[in-house]
């Protein structure tokens, strides 16, 4: 395994001292990982951070896909104390409990978080790939991760576990190697998205396409397209919270005359300040152009793809156990989708736990609602 | 009153052979419009078009206030037989029945569709105000619509109607003329914006200001910013409508291998394609200034501004009977904020009659949904 970052210098965003890499054996004996839209990629290498201990039979994992925004470090370790963005969710006794399970966490096939994405250096070239990267989709990411275990000489999951796109790859991963893992946890993915969601992340993209500095995806890695990405995460931020948690947040509250710009139609209300603030943290720390590949691929998957229908679909997994998890303020990923999921499993005689929580944090309450989230999946996991 | 427009070069947009113009008297015997932040004005003009017949008591006049891009052409008439943006509802026999009432759509004082905006001449420099636009609020445009009345000597009103911005304009007119009009209809409004909205409103200003070719809103009349516009009505596209009703009619269908441009990231759903279409459009046909002090008016206008709180505020409304619609999937001014309005007013001692309508169509459901709209306006003037 090799524990070099192929592109070193780009591989800064999201990495931490826990991190580690390792690069996939390819398909049909090559180093050649072949993308399901027939695109391939050469030497990939994924990052990843694990805590706990795999057990002497190898049957206690448990890997974890992210959201598109975050990387590998979803928890604190002695590696790197710093908290991970699923602290209250990961640990010693915790839900997802790490004297028990070895707890996986993978940054995205096409992510900038030190896995092999667009700003990676394409061997051919010497150069990064930028839009050059070939088309990605769900199920490469989902095949990234299994990848991953056979370097790590797992070939059986407890379970796959993901939130938001990571639960869509999730679902990928359950669909593609259905007899390697005994439970799925789904939080507020999707079989397929809807058009809502698509325009909402096609004018993201555009926004970000837009920008003239993002130059066809070949921009320099010091000339980014901050602006596009600023906008772009602002739209995102809106989709993934709930109108009424903002509501009892900011009201109609001003920013004070003192934190003003004095330029024509500044920000004047909080919440318009709230999301400058979370916008600036997020640019500058995520390639654009990977950005455009993940949100892509969420728009393409589709679980009908795999049988002709979603519940088809559906049907070809076979985990003892899934646990279904939709917020109802969740406009992006919306409660009647995770339904659709349960239902269709249900439909198929499998064993399926839907939760459907009244949380006010709308689709990103997995990543802060730790009083609703938490007890859910801890039972769940009590019982598997 | 002057029927010439003030910028006839520059007044093309939206205005018919049916549109009036009126040069507005000012403030205290001068020719000065003095607007609420401040600002002053000179020699405003109005754009409007009117159907029906004023009775020889002059008591039968309706004044309609319009939504963020819909001009005064809300009907079609013998000097413009275009549809206007409202012809279901307006006409002979129909729910506004013109047969009845004289009724007159406004262009909105700060709009660009042949009423004074930022694209007007400023007679101090003689060139387009452009930012120099003084700060334009809702409670001016109600002012320019009731300085009208007066230029058409007409002092009271049968009733006075407003969708979305259109309705705020329509309460800020009932408070501030509480003894000029009998009825009042408000439909899908606010006394306020909330955070979300303020967001989604603030977001799509941002995108317009984004453009370099926005230039701090000094850009040349063939020079727009027309990708910021672009982008920002597609956002604006997207709170306007509702995601069930876009799943039932785009689904995941995809624009066909001719249609589409080759381009890297380029369009691929119906969705897509639908608000690029409609984008595209009003890109052109709206100014980008216009939009920006429009749509920030919104964010402004509060109705605890005229007494302290909302409540206070809408007990200021003095009209007979209140008509409040809201439509359950508008996201945008939810039926929340319509149930807000009318239970204030009936706190207040007002007759109301609240209508929450179950439609598919979001927050535009008054511009498309015939069926649910037409009755209910037409109910509530048989009445009145």
């Amino acid at each position: 395994m090799n524990i070099k970052p192929l592109h070193p210098s780009r591989t800064h965003r999201g990495v931490t001292s826990a991190t580690k890499f390792a690069t996939l054996i390819g398909d049909y004996g090559t180093s050649d990982f072949v993308l399901k839209r027939g695109g391939r990629l050469h030497e990939v290498t994924i990052a990843y951070e694990c805590w706990g201990q795999l057990s002497p039979n190898y049957d206690n994992a448990m890997l974890i896909f992210t959201g598109l925004s975050t990387g590998a470090h979803a928890a604190s370790s002695e590696a790197n104390p710093e908290p991970g963005w699923w602290e209250f969710m990961i640990g010693p006794g915790k839900a997802i409990d790490t004297n028990r399970f070895f707890v996986i966490c993978v940054n995205a096939l096409g992510g900038c978080l030190g896995s092999t994405g667009p700003e990676s250096i394409n061997p051919a070239t010497d150069k990064p790939y930028g839009a050059d990267f070939p088309d990605l989709t769900i199920e490469d990411m989902a095949k990234a991760g299994h990848h991953l275990l056979s370097e790590l000489d797992i070939d059986h999951l407890h379970a796959v576990i993901g939130p938001s796109m990571g639960g869509m790859i999730a679902l990928a991963y359950a669909l593609q190697y259905p007899e390697e893992c005994d439970y799925l946890v789904s939080i507020s993915a999707a079989t397929r998205a809807l058009p809502f969601t698509i325009a909402m992340r096609s004018l993201q993209r555009e926004i970000i396409r837009g920008d003239p500095k993002w130059k066809n995806g070949f921009y320099e890695a010091d000339q980014e397209p901050e602006t596009g990405m600023l906008l772009a995460r602002k739209l995102g931020l809106v989709s993934y919270r709930a109108a009424e948690e903002w509501h009892q947040r900011f009201d109609r509250a001003r920013v004070s005359k003192e934190r003003r710009k004095n330029e024509p139609f500044e920000i004047e209300f909080e919440v318009e300040s709230y999301l400058d603030y979370n916008a600036h943290k997020f640019v500058g720390n995520f390639d654009a152009n990977s950005y455009l590949y993940l949100s892509r691929a969420m728009d393409w998957f589709d679980v009908a793809d795999f049988a002709g229908s979603v519940n088809a679909g559906l049907a070809k997994i076979h985990v003892k156990k899934a646990l279904i998890i939709g917020v109802t303020t969740d406009i992006l990923f919306p409660v009647e989708q995770q339904q659709e999921i349960a239902e269709g499993l249900i439909k198929a005689g499998r064993n399926v736990e839907f939760v459907s929580i009244d949380s006010i944090n709308g689709h990103d309450a997995f990543l802060v609602d730790r009083d609703h989230f938490s007890p859910v999946i801890s039972d769940f996991f009590a019982q598997s």
